[in-house]
């Protein structure tokens, strides 16, 4: 060690809060998920995989690596799972022999709709805990300090695509309520 | 289900997006925190158990659950560990008899404090994020949002115990210097 801590006192303190925030944070989240999906005999990776194979529109097992975050050989094993499932298909592309391209199924895309159709049906700790922000500021935190460092770390591109992600699962959410809307105009 | 997706989409959308973001921020900060304390054979939740008993100055084991995001029996597993390892003591409290309280050893102290003197001989992904932000605003980045969600999802208690154990690290890293500044003095 070539210098002392206390130059670097503010870096660690800092890390370390951040570090001890982020496990906190997590730790609820990852509950919340696994209560959510457990229905569907799915656990968070698999469900992650889905998802992004979905909103995603075709993607390869490592941009699923990536926008999963988790091991490339974690996203293939359990892509591999979901296939004997019947959720995903396993391709190569013409313009592209190098790469495996996971594209979901029919199957795989009703799974997930009806997993998004039961959100509410179990408990979201980060909702409850962010409503108290909601009401003070009229709209849920927009983590731009997170979002900042996140992309400084993934890259502008992990950003992108997680808000295009979104942006195709609001359109998912739509679907999901028109046809329950019709349905509803069906029966009476 | 009774209600429209559509009426909760706003919530839905929020909560996957502040998961997503999490989960993103804490695989960066779990492979730094591993890569940083492999060299003293610790895991994570060992290496947060010894800095709660180092830094709360006695805790329970229900306590360390609570302040490391853990469950009451890994907490109690992995703090037999360190005990078998030297780190750690176990004891009964004459005034509250149903608790076993943890005590961290001399020890187990020397080694937290040399993971920490050696904190940036390995890289901290969760830094080099925030330094364009501290360039920009003169700061680290403060959390505001994360501290509030996770304030009001654990209670004040957690958020206090964690200003509390991060005072007193910062105690514990001055001395390390003054310690270091002697030696240095006597080398001269």
């Amino acid at each position: 060690m070539s210098e002392f801590v206390y130059r670097n006192k503010e870096e660690l303190l800092y890390s370390q809060r951040v570090a001890q925030l982020s496990k906190a944070l997590w730790r609820v989240i990852e509950k919340d998920w696994q209560c959510w999906i457990k229905p569907y005999d799915l656990n968070i990776n698999e469900h992650h995989i889905l998802t992004i194979t979905y909103y995603m529109k075709g993607a390869s097992v490592s941009d699923v690596a990536k926008y999963g975050s988790m091991h490339v050989s974690t996203a293939f094993n359990f892509s591999k799972k979901l296939e004997e499932r019947g959720y995903l298909t396993f391709s190569k592309r013409d313009d592209d022999k190098r790469n495996t391209y996971i594209e979901i199924t029919p199957a795989g895309k009703a799974l997930i709709d009806e997993a998004n159709r039961h959100y509410f049906d179990t408990p979201h700790a980060i909702l409850e805990g962010s409503l108290k922000i909601k009401e003070l500021y009229g709209r849920f935190p927009e983590f731009l300090e997170v979002t900042a460092i996140v992309r400084n770390i993934y890259g502008n591109e992990f950003i992108e695509m997680l808000e295009q992600s979104f942006q195709n699962l609001s359109h998912t959410l739509d679907t999901i309520d028109d046809v329950k809307h019709s349905e509803l105009m069906k029966e009476a």
